[in-house]
């Protein structure tokens, strides 16, 4: 049956008696709400369906799977890749009220959450125990696990403890069909069979939606260090990955580099304090986790400043100035003041060819618009860099013309175009630049077997 | 078309002409290779295909699905579940033609390498560029890339580096109709849409031929430490692990905990020392791999014997000593020796769990068989343990009563029956013991999608 054929109101109704009135917002509830980030659109919904179980999710997704009625899951709504925009006669399907941490076993070390809980409230919960749940992103607050889940959320630690794919031990998710698909693992290791988690993990909800899962924990390390270092070439700034990593062993936890120009703009845009005396062409800020590699830090940063490999480095000396350490290269809303309109960019690419792909970009984009600004930044161990661009008030060629200088170039040198934040809608188009199109029929194939009637989260990840 | 209207001779001559004489093996070539570990079963095959590259394995598969012919992929035939085990007019796939290590990457830290490389090849490889390949198995001079990762091997260090899954960045794989899906990402991170090698990575041939394959390396670090500990309870085990969890930052590589029993017996069968003055209720191998962690691992343990939470500790002074505390650990062949005949296990469950289990296995197992042995070990940080059983000379129906006494008290605890070997067939019909009928329908459905006339390893890991 097409939904056309339906009324709006007996599709709320229908969804009313299954998950009861305050599980159904309409009208201004719907309206009210943004449909991602930045927060710029309202969210258009025929309405949203809030279940408070598994079991509740799967009923609304049979329901909705046999009427034909698309179905947008949300989280947080902080994703940055259109991935929960919807139309007027979907329904949002939000997680919100499933925001239970079921229990935290600090002997096995993991945790059992809800898909609707809070990042911010699984690392507290997490540290509440002396244990680390380790993804860490600026979102943390509104992000939700189910959502990091979704988007195989990166951050700032990703070098150190991988991605949330790494984290994520077992998880519960519902079939397009309602198929409940219960694969709650507890064990690090377990080659039980095939590893169907994996269907779910980074795939924006458009193969189920998970509902729960079971986390990996770490150990809360007793210090840790963090460092700003000022460095003259992007060879140097290789040159000091590679000796911290063997000095640091490979506790070595986020190395975070800042292109020319960053420092100067955020410390122009904000109150922040430049950690440094002066100004460097390359800043990176370096962290270490663990009580035995602050010395090595140490170390390491004073033979190569002895070397003439760095020009300059500060060691935070406690919270507070590794905190302002990080509001330098955290504040977006420096750079958002800075590079207005900003259109940003999620890109990875190998690290031997980072260096000459920035130069190339920041050419390209000159040549068009001499008044272009570029500020790039990102997680660099990771091969993950973030770009912003300015060119002005832009018109819609002129958008599609700045995402293809970012992107066509990354096709050649095995670069992606979303290293962290997943294709959603903003990067459906530019997909077949960077995977083959034999990989691409694999996921319509995957697609069209577990959700035939393109229920969930429909138009979202694969090109058309 | 089945297999049955041809005449052997005819497909032999239709693979000769597809991937050469030297492509193709049969009669005593055959027959004189094992089919599995350990070595005690002649292979049977049709013929043994050849291929020596990811196209001719594509021709092979397209007219072996067309034709109605089976096809049993071969890697270093080390694996312990059956996996491996073809029948009589089965055609086997071995990719140990394809062999190249095609590039190493010092400085995005990668190698690409062909699926037929073994693993010990890929890690000197690793170690020739300072670099390190972490997984390490046994069977490292045997196992191939391409096995461990249809295996999603693990080892000793999957503590701090992880399984196989977290070293492969990209892989290219054939399906079963001979399509290639080449996905040789060479990125830590990208969220470019879904992650397909997973389909590839612990499905143990039986979704694609995994052909040519992208790994992560590491830093080698400057040194590492090795300890072997005495201590006298199982809770004072789980002290251990906790301490030294915190104290050397999660740069613990290996936990490796042997029963009561255990040292003994090897000790016994074998020429090597006992690597502590006396014998303890639990035995434990810790090794660190960082240069910052030496002193902790020895801080540590000083203070745990202060304390009376350990009751002796031996710390290697070099690389020999090492090795011999590691032989003590790995000597299979003195286990073989006392245990004959000898039904091995690769369980995991939860740490919290482990010791009740083991307890009540001993009971189960000594109140049927009086005179049965038993001997547990393994990488308990990693949930992972290895039983090895003797009850005698054994018949078909008192395997099977072995087999249930270890499955079966697994199913209420969230435990696994395959760790990291794998299901292969030994283990195809306990599997719904451990995962849900969804879980296994789902897998059902995977292999229907990917592998529609079953093809590709058929009746291996899903139960029928």
């Amino acid at each position: 049956m097409r939904s056309s054929e339906r009324s709006p109101d007996s599709i709320v109704e229908h969804l009313v008696l299954m998950i009861g009135d305050a599980g159904v917002l309409e009208g201004q509830d719907v309206s009210d709400r943004f449909d991602g980030w930045p927060p710029e659109r309202a969210l258009q919904a025929r309405c949203i369906a809030r279940p408070n179980s598994t079991e509740q999710v799967s009923k609304v997704l049979q329901y909705c799977n046999a009427a034909g009625i698309k179905v947008i899951p949300h989280g947080g709504r902080t994703g940055l890749s259109g991935g929960a925009r919807s139309g007027a006669d979907d329904i949002v399907l939000s997680l919100e009220r499933l925001n239970r941490i079921e229990s935290v076993n600090p002997v096995d070390r993991t945790m059992t959450v809800d898909a609707g809980v809070p990042l911010a409230t699984v690392q507290s919960a997490a540290q509440d125990h002396g244990m680390l749940y380790p993804v860490d992103i600026g979102a943390r607050g509104s992000a939700t696990i189910g959502g990091t889940i979704a988007t195989n959320a990166g951050g700032t630690r990703v070098l150190r403890y991988g991605s949330t794919r790494e984290q994520v031990l077992g998880l519960e998710a519902v079939l397009a069909d309602g198929t409940i698909i219960s694969s709650m693992n507890r064990l690090m290791k377990n080659n039980a069979g095939y590893d169907i988690k994996q269907l779910f993990i980074g795939t924006e909800g458009t193969l189920g939606i998970v509902t729960r899962a079971v986390l990996r924990l770490r150990c809360l390390s007793k210090s840790n260090a963090t460092a700003f270092v000022g460095v003259a070439s992007f060879d140097n700034v290789l040159k000091l990955l590679e000796r911290l990593s063997v000095a640091c062993a490979d506790v070595l936890t986020s190395f975070e580099v800042m292109w020319p120009g960053f420092v100067e703009l955020v410390i122009a845009h904000s109150t922040h304090r430049n950690p440094l005396s002066g100004f460097h062409k390359f800043c990176v800020l370096v962290e270490t986790d663990g009580s035995t590699a602050e010395k090595a830090l140490e170390e390491t940063l004073g033979e190569l400043l002895e070397h003439g490999a760095i020009d300059d480095a500060v060691i935070a000396q406690n919270a507070r100035q590794a905190a302002e350490i990080w509001n330098v290269r955290d504040d977006a809303t420096a750079r958002a003041a800075a590079m207005k309109p900003n259109i940003h960019f999620d890109i990875g690419l190998p690290q031997s060819e980072m260096n000459a792909y920035v130069v190339n970009l920041r050419t390209t984009l000159k040549d068009t618009w001499p008044n272009a600004k570029l500020l790039v930044f990102g997680h660099l161990a990771d091969g993950n860099l973030h770009i912003n661009i300015s060119v002005g008030v832009a018109t819609e060629a002129m958008l599609a013309a700045v995402d293809r200088a970012v992107y066509e170039p990354l096709s050649a040198i095995g670069g992606t175009l979303a290293a962290e934040h997943g294709v959603g809608l903003l990067k459906r188009d530019y997909l077949a630049l960077v995977r083959g199109p034999d990989e691409i029929a694999l996921m319509r194939k995957l697609k069209n077997t577990l959700d035939p009637n393109e229920t969930l989260n429909p138009g979202k990840v694969i090109p058309r």
